[in-house]
């Protein structure tokens, strides 16, 4: 089972507060980059993994998508998520990812953004994902990047001429991390990017596109802290397709 | 034009003792995963990109293929691998690989070990390869892995509790890198695994295999120094597909 992290209410206060939940995907660097990547969404039944406050399910609702379940572990994140205008489109589920089941073939495309480095099972999840939906369907989804997952103790160092440098360790050590990400005793597991490609193909998904978020040079500009982002990718975006 | 460091005396004269050089596949620690990846070589017509010594080629001459052009940068490589024993199936050429033009839907498998961080056009290498291989082909490399690559100045520490940790900076800034490995200033590209594996997506081969090659068990009991390889991956390994 997954820790429930978004129901530690120390932690969900401070999550509230990120731009990306106050602001949605206005808040999310990453977004434009994602957004680039979605299929035509019109009439879609969609699926939404790690669905947190329904910025995206709302998103695809807008886009006209014919259903969008969104899918959370945290009762915190679906109280807030039905707590925004929404129609018949989208219905909300509390459920821990790594023992969920889907009903086989019922999606036409996958989404699920900056979710699963807490799922212990990826492979299984990976699997799940690819027979819930049909034939021709597109999955995309970020994760947290493996070199920034890696190391025991996350750290990032700055010398005074301000060049920096993660400091990496443990790569090829996959599995359990105990992060403090604005609690302490956040826990996400480390997969290779080995681990996480080859899943996908040996389950049978088409690797469309992969992309180690940066930001762009306006973005590095707006915000000066981001160069952490040029020193180490944080963020991984990929899309495959199920044939 | 790549630079020519395997023809730079010194360089050639340490790179001749390498294990891997004296020993052949049974001194490159790679092999039985790149070896697992390879298609049957019998009736082949094969290209071996940086073929240096040409253990390769004869590899797959011993595999009955039906032709290997071996192509090299460096005279001292071409020249040594000219000196074992071979038969009239393999072909060695002297060629840069920045700038190679090779002949359409001319070979059925395609092979490059540890040679395409010394390319600056990656992208251009990448095309030349697929229009040179027949539909239905393979295509196997190894490459040293980003994480590997991406330092100004590569350094490993290790603390005396035997902790180790690769400093890792300038990860999204492609480009040339000077490394001392063996002498002074050898040149190598940095390139992100999105520029990898998005370029090979976008010529329009098909990802079948990633692997960042890590030791056995046996082998870290054999070498304990490669215990640096667990700490941060050295070589990529790719298998795509032309279809």
């Amino acid at each position: 089972m997954a820790q429930n992290i978004y129901d530690n209410l120390g932690f969900y206060e401070k999550y509230s507060q990120l731009d990306r939940q106050v602001r949605g995907h206005a808040g999310a660097p990453e977004w434009s980059s994602v957004s680039a990547l979605l299929p035509d969404l019109k009439d879609k039944r969609i699926i939404d993994l790690g669905c947190g406050f329904g910025w995206f399910c709302r998103y695809a609702m807008e886009q006209r998508a014919k259903s969008v379940t969104g899918i959370d572990i945290s009762k915190n994140m679906i109280s807030k998520a039905k707590s925004f205008p929404k129609n018949s489109t989208i219905t909300y589920k509390i459920a821990d990812l790594d023992e969920i089941i889907l009903p086989k073939g019922s999606f036409d495309f996958a989404y699920s953004s900056l979710t699963f480095h807490y799922i212990k099972d990826f492979s299984r999840l990976m699997k799940t994902i690819y027979d819930s939906l049909t034939s021709k369907s597109h999955f995309v989804f970020t994760i947290e990047h493996p070199i920034y997952t890696a190391p025991q103790n996350q750290k990032l160092v700055e010398d005074s001429d301000g060049n920096q440098t993660w400091l990496l360790d443990s790569y090829q050590i996959e599995g359990e991390r105990t992060s403090n990400w604005l609690v302490k005793g956040v826990i996400k597991y480390h997969r290779t990017m080995t681990t996480i490609i080859d899943s996908l193909i040996k389950i049978g998904f088409t690797l469309k596109y992969i992309e180690e978020w940066k930001p762009s040079e306006k973005q590095l500009k707006d915000h000066p802290t981001w160069k952490e982002e040029i020193t180490r990718p944080c963020f991984l975006i990929i899309s495959v397709y199920k044939d």
